[in-house]
């Protein structure tokens, strides 16, 4: 079993901090994303989506997307459990790792895909007003999240779970997406301070 | 156990239809998402997303996200499966599932969103030019999975699932969206017949 991975990229990410969190070593491919390795021929004969990473078993059973793999992971290694044990449990943090991938996540990667000049390969056209209207969508997410945040100490409840991954991934993005953290966001601070500390999460 | 629901909205049907598809019946409280009626005081209190479909257990506990309020039901109810029962056939059904919604459902719900005049209200800014991006985005991954359903009756692979449910539902979105179906597209014309004359698909 190996993974394709992309280095420091979102995505690839998740699935790092998801693996390290729960104790497993695994052979990585890292594909250089910024040459565009995972568009090139053998790759999209892997995953036509082109993107990373991908999670390759032994039989050539090919799983890509990022929280499809780590709820393959969870299956097969369910200590310490990152998505839930309960019914209840799961869906809450579903519930939280969605939220937080849609509107905190993906406003974050519009901003930086149509505003970052890095980023210009990225998408077939970068439209500067679209990444712009998702900065402050960001903003006032994590706004939202602060008040949550003032109330537990992690993002679905009063455990580690893969909505802190996705969230704090989504965080270590917003300084090429060009979003500033508001100073008065004290929970979310203290959160992302947190968060950093971890081994799982340090680059 | 009750659901607020949002009636024909694309994300209220896929709890609706995972559930007909399950054979639960639950109390269904239905929002006037067009009166924005899921914006209001009562609601937001509940979800402060302001989304539907929102779950609420008869203890309080809040599930909101369709995938999320599915994956509750998959748990309590885990036949017949619509989210895999082994390790690789869940993260193979999420990895659809995921696909699905955000290289389709997603691109239909933009070109909606951001060029329809009945969606006006939706959005803080109507940006039409995102809206024409996402259009060709939404056909391209039409043409994907057509070529996909060539070899498979479903989604997914060889039985119905959550990834079918998120896929018919964006396809009836399309009109709307004012996307065009490709006549030459006839593996995913015969998938979206046989998904339209399942009982839980009927509106």
């Amino acid at each position: 079993m190996k993974i394709y991975s992309g280095g420091r990229a979102p995505n690839p990410r998740r699935v790092s901090i998801f693996l390290a969190e729960k104790g497993i070593e695994i052979d990585v491919i890292d594909l250089d994303i910024n040459k565009l390795e995972q568009r090139e021929h053998d790759f999209v004969a892997k995953n036509p989506m082109r993107t990373v990473p991908v999670l390759e078993l032994d039989d050539g059973t090919i799983i890509a997307e990022s929280v499809a793999i780590c709820r393959y992971f969870e299956e097969i290694h369910p200590e310490p459990a990152l998505m839930g044990t309960t019914a209840v449990e799961k869906a809450i943090i579903e519930m939280w790792q969605r939220r937080i991938e849609l509107k905190f996540m993906m406003p974050v990667a519009f901003s930086f895909r149509h505003l970052h000049p890095g980023a210009k390969h990225l998408e077939a056209v970068q439209l500067a007003e679209w990444g712009r209207l998702n900065q402050p969508a960001a903003a006032r997410m994590m706004e939202f999240l602060d008040g949550e945040l003032a109330g537990r100490e992690f993002m679905a409840g009063d455990s580690f779970s893969i909505a802190d991954i996705t969230a704090i991934v989504a965080y270590q993005f917003l300084k090429p997406a060009r979003i500033e953290v508001d100073r008065r966001l004290v929970h979310l601070r203290r959160w992302a301070d947190a968060m950093l500390e971890r081994p799982s999460v340090q680059w």
